[in-house]
């Protein structure tokens, strides 16, 4: 089910500046039971997003009634992309400004429904930076889609970005974090980068578990000397790395460990 | 009037990648008397972005057709936006992909109905440098949003770009070109930037009249420097700086002759 400003259908304006300029923001949330999961954190990143962009975000109690709408009965995926809605031409802002808001629904992929180790690839793309954008999970996505079209192997679940100095970012789809030596490191996003809500719920988790944090600017080399490498989103939530081109890790069991503290609570 | 896959209507596809990643590209040409100015030039940029983004270009004759059936019957403006279509979740390429075409007509602007010297700013936002993105107009366009949400000063008609190493790289909605002793100067595009097809033809232009090039990186100091500072694209032409913030400019006779050169043929 899909439905844009409250009403149930799948037609977009076409003169939208989500498409003309990719004006706007998104989220991919997990449903339970018709309920978003992680709600609270979700609508807070979406907010912060909106500002970021100097877009009006939804009301709260609204948004999370079109969430629970579209959601399929069981477990699912939920889609909602805000965008700054049509325009007249040109980048200047709209005068008067009417959020377009496109809920979505989507079964659970595959890939979701279970914890399995995975592989990934380091990608050939570098991703350019951008203070203003960075964390921002903003619709210009081109680079993500560049570097997902670098393979077409099945079993590469996932590839590994690099920022064009050199410094590890995340995956296409996801970020990553590794334990070594009793402690979690996961890339500075300040530049560039999504900075995803499973990622902040992990970190919060590990605070409160006592796990040291070190977020900062990391080179491929020090993500390889890893004890255990890990991926995350809010829809696969946290995956070990088996594999990482011809790198191989053993479990060393950071991700069984993170995945608990994860999902302590679903809100 | 707007037409979308070849029927007129203003609706797209809500899970279409123009929107969700803005995964595409677009042109944004005049029309004299229903017919694409420069069309031979814009097909083959529109073709040649397309092949920088793996996406399927139409039939030029084809999306000819298209863009004579919007264009207004005066002087007009026609925007063409090609996108990946609609897809299912996640960033992987489709493996049918089926073009989006929107060609879409308004009428000629205003600034666009005379070649009134101008006054630009230079903007607060530094661009990002994506090479495998670099000189494409693509849908990626927050960097543009952003720059020109800096003003709101009517006066103020172009706002200037620095990349973040400090090189001028274009306007918001232009490109960039000076001449000084007699040689012409324009920023290299291969970092970021769109190289339009207006600065495309005036290189060309210049070439024909035997005017010296120059292709760089260049400081704003050396812009500043110029006898004569331009803005270009393809609705308004070249155009005259007569201020940049507190820098004033006379005229030295390159906007006129330009001008004359770049309309030479309408082909």
């Amino acid at each position: 089910m899909i439905r844009v400003n409250g009403l149930t259908t799948d037609r977009v304006n076409a003169r939208d500046r989500g498409l003309a300029y990719g004006d706007g923001v998104f989220r991919t949330l997990r449903t339970e039971a018709s309920q978003p999961v992680w709600w609270a954190d979700h609508y807070a990143k979406l907010k912060a997003d909106c500002s970021a962009l100097m877009l009006d975000c939804p009301d709260q109690a609204e948004l999370r009634a079109e969430v629970c709408q579209v959601a399929e009965a069981g477990q699912g995926v939920v889609k909602i992309v805000l965008t700054r809605g049509a325009g007249a031409r040109g980048y200047a802002l709209p005068i008067e400004p009417a959020t377009t808001c496109i809920v979505l629904a989507s079964a659970l992929p595959h890939h979701a429904q279970n914890f399995d180790d995975v592989h990934a690839r380091w990608c050939e793309l570098k991703l350019g930076r951008q203070p203003r954008l960075a964390g921002v999970k903003h619709l210009n996505r081109l680079e993500n889609v560049l570097a997902r079209a670098e393979w077409n192997d099945p079993t590469i679940f996932e590839g590994l970005l690099c920022d064009d100095s050199g410094a590890v970012i995340s995956g296409v789809m996801s970020n990553v974090l590794w334990g070594k030596g009793g402690a979690l490191f996961t890339p500075d996003l300040s530049q560039c980068g999504v900075a995803g809500v499973a990622r902040m719920r992990l970190l919060r988790a590990a605070a409160r578990l006592g796990i040291g944090i070190h977020t900062g600017r990391f080179l491929p080399a020090e993500l390889l000397a890893a004890d255990e490498v890990m991926i995350c989103n809010s829809v696969m939530g946290v995956r070990r790395l088996a594999r990482l081109d011809d790198t191989i890790w053993s479990p060393a069991g950071w991700t069984l460990t993170l995945n608990n503290a994860l999902y302590e609570d679903l809100d």
